[in-house]
């Protein structure tokens, strides 16, 4: 049960693969860039859907738009527009439901490292 | 300890980068690719050096040497030339010990969609 209301989603669609059609080679590029393994540690550590406008990047716009579409058609991230905001949010259990531990270690590799190159 | 006689290291010698040099990105690049997961799942079947000619690649020479370079550059592989042959081995220890339980996730994630795809 939503919490909390949430605007409706208006018409436009955008394309997502069935959990059936996610690739765990997929999954493994998406997450290699810097820029998208930041994005996915921000939605994981909002834990609700955000909208793209909140990701303060140091990309141009195209550049973020093409990052949130290969999360996207990799199957990590859903995302769908609700009135003029495209909101962006991780798909933590088709994840962890196809790829037990992957996300969570992932996210901990990342979040070591930061520490450990005193990033953290 | 070793418990069998390797031969010895040649002359040549390869580049690798030190534990501290390894970065998550770069591993999850290197295994973002479906025929270098396949050669890391080989090198974990395997669980000790193997030469590069034992690995029945359907892909080119010069690809298949471009992906055990990536897999070396990255901090997956070790590759040493002993005579003639290039062994290589998965960096196990060192991977475990920077990202705890990466490894064994993405092998156990690739495993599973195998055997979701009908290929185990």
């Amino acid at each position: 049960m939503q919490t909390q209301p949430r605007a409706r989603t208006s018409g436009r669609s955008l394309d997502h693969p069935a959990p059936a059609e996610i690739r765990v080679e997929g999954v493994l590029h998406a997450l290699s860039d810097p820029m998208r393994l930041r994005i996915v540690r921000m939605l994981e550590a909002a834990g609700t859907e955000q909208s793209c406008s909140v990701f303060d990047l140091p990309v141009s716009k195209s550049t973020s738009t093409h990052h949130f579409r290969v999360l996207r058609e990799s199957g990590v991230i859903n995302q769908v527009y609700r009135g003029t905001a495209k909101m962006s949010e991780l798909r933590r259990d088709d994840l962890d439901a196809l790829f037990p531990g992957l996300l969570d270690s992932v996210l901990t590799a990342a979040h070591r490292q930061d520490e450990r190159l005193g990033e953290g």
